[in-house]
């Protein structure tokens, strides 16, 4: 029986995402899902208020009988608890794996950098509700059971991470920002004008020198603007890349939709052994 | 007899708009306004590419004869060229001033590193068609000349330094970044989420450490969302400051509208002074 435990560190749940869920897990015996009562809370633009969020979290990731905390949705808000959630969960989540994107990389992040659990780029709860959600919902269940087969394609012996553009580039240079040297590091990114991916990329570049190579995954639901940026979302990444030096590597399969393959931080080939100790992930 | 040299590092200005501004400044016999060509070039999102917008900045820093540069527009571009800008300008630009705010912030927070000019955070040329516009015109004219009527209220002996969030949280870490350990900071920001302005100043808290206190300006055109954010611009503020123990000193005049008053990067007493050499004012 692998303990699923999900909370919501930014955005509320809707009871119709998790029921959903439970509905195409009820087949499977293998598995518990264990909803929070937190991931239904609302304040402002919350789940909650930020001592709510946190305690939730830090009540998945401490129980000893949960195999995995589950993100259930992004948004925002995980950074305003990530430095919070590290000190107080310290080592009690050594062999629990942690799944989200998004906003969420926050946490992904902060828990690498710490030697916390096993984190993964990939599906959350929410992502129910997109079209194909169910492909998305039964490649999470599958990894956090132990499996390889959502893993994204271009993953090998190398280590990697995988960031929302967005996410990645308020990490860096903060306090829960992990080491990527030597990383394949992937990102991708939705609802943003070619103009602000640019600008992202100018920010990241600066920061990631050192990185084995940069991955680009989808760019979805580019705004129109008033006029045309006048470079490819590719061209810009080549163009950043080539100015700092990092290794272009091309495309990743990851992105806000259905298809998000899972990017497990650090060896994919450590995270697929089940339940692997974080430790043989961590940099 | 003040030359005043107009190039565009982003977007492009409009024909009408530089003739407003001509118009306006014809009165004046101690001014003459030189609108370098490239201020009217396009290319998809910039005027012109990269190396066009680059030469014509370098012209105008270069240019013996000239006392100060000014802005066109913001928008976004000078990024793109603001090392190469720095390398190219040398010595050249001592005494000059430089004048700009929004997307040009990357050029005056890189000329201010490199000890070029007298850089400040000011009024620009496309503001001539915002409601009152013409003041913030007259405004940058005299600061140009050597004036200090225009400066920003709170302004006294200790260095400061005024951003667009969204560009200063861009900067930070880059090799454009000054040290502003001891300045106060400025930040102002328009068309952005209050989530986003809360992300923002969770990025850039973090890397001002060591700051002698931040001041908000104005945060406008906020974009409606499908749930309230929670907490005003000024409650994030201070949430961060207060985590990142940086003195939170109030509201400053600064912002994406007629009334953004000018901020010279360093003491500003220093650059009250008509054509003060730039390195009184450096750190």
């Amino acid at each position: 029986m692998v303990r699923i435990a999900i909370c919501a560190p930014g955005k509320r749940l809707e009871r119709e995402d998790a029921d959903a869920v439970q509905a195409l897990a009820a087949d499977d015996t293998a598995i518990d899902l264990q909803f929070h009562p937190q991931c239904f809370a609302r304040h402002g633009h919350f789940a909650g208020p930020d001592d709510k969020r946190l305690a939730a979290l830090v009540d998945c990731a401490r129980e000893p009988s949960v195999d995995a905390v589950w993100f259930a949705n992004g948004g925002y808000g995980s950074n305003r608890i990530a430095a919070e959630a590290v000190a107080a969960i310290g080592d009690a989540a050594r062999g629990k794996r942690f799944l989200g994107y998004s906003d969420t990389g926050y946490l992904l992040a902060a828990f690498y950098k710490a030697g916390i659990g096993i984190a993964a780029h990939g599906p959350m709860v929410g992502d129910i509700h997109r079209e194909y959600g169910t492909t998305a919902i039964r490649r999470a269940l599958d990894w956090m059971r132990g499996g390889s087969e959502g893993l994204e394609p271009s993953l090998d012996e190398q280590p990697a991470a995988a960031f929302n553009l967005m996410t990645l580039a308020m990490l860096c240079g903060t306090e829960l920002m992990p080491d990527l040297s030597g990383h394949v590091v992937m990102v991708e990114e939705v609802a943003e004008h070619l103009y602000a991916i640019d600008r992202l990329f100018f920010h990241i570049t600066q920061h990631l020198r050192g990185i084995a190579g940069l991955r680009l995954g989808r760019i979805s639901d580019v705004p129109e603007n008033d006029r045309p940026f006048g470079a490819s979302e590719e061209e810009i990444a080549r163009f950043w890349c080539a100015k700092a030096a990092i290794p272009y590597l091309g495309r990743a399969e990851i992105g806000h939709d259905a298809a998000n393959m899972i990017v497990p931080y650090g060896v994919a080939a450590s995270a697929a052994r089940p339940y692997a100790p974080a430790g043989t992930t961590a940099s």
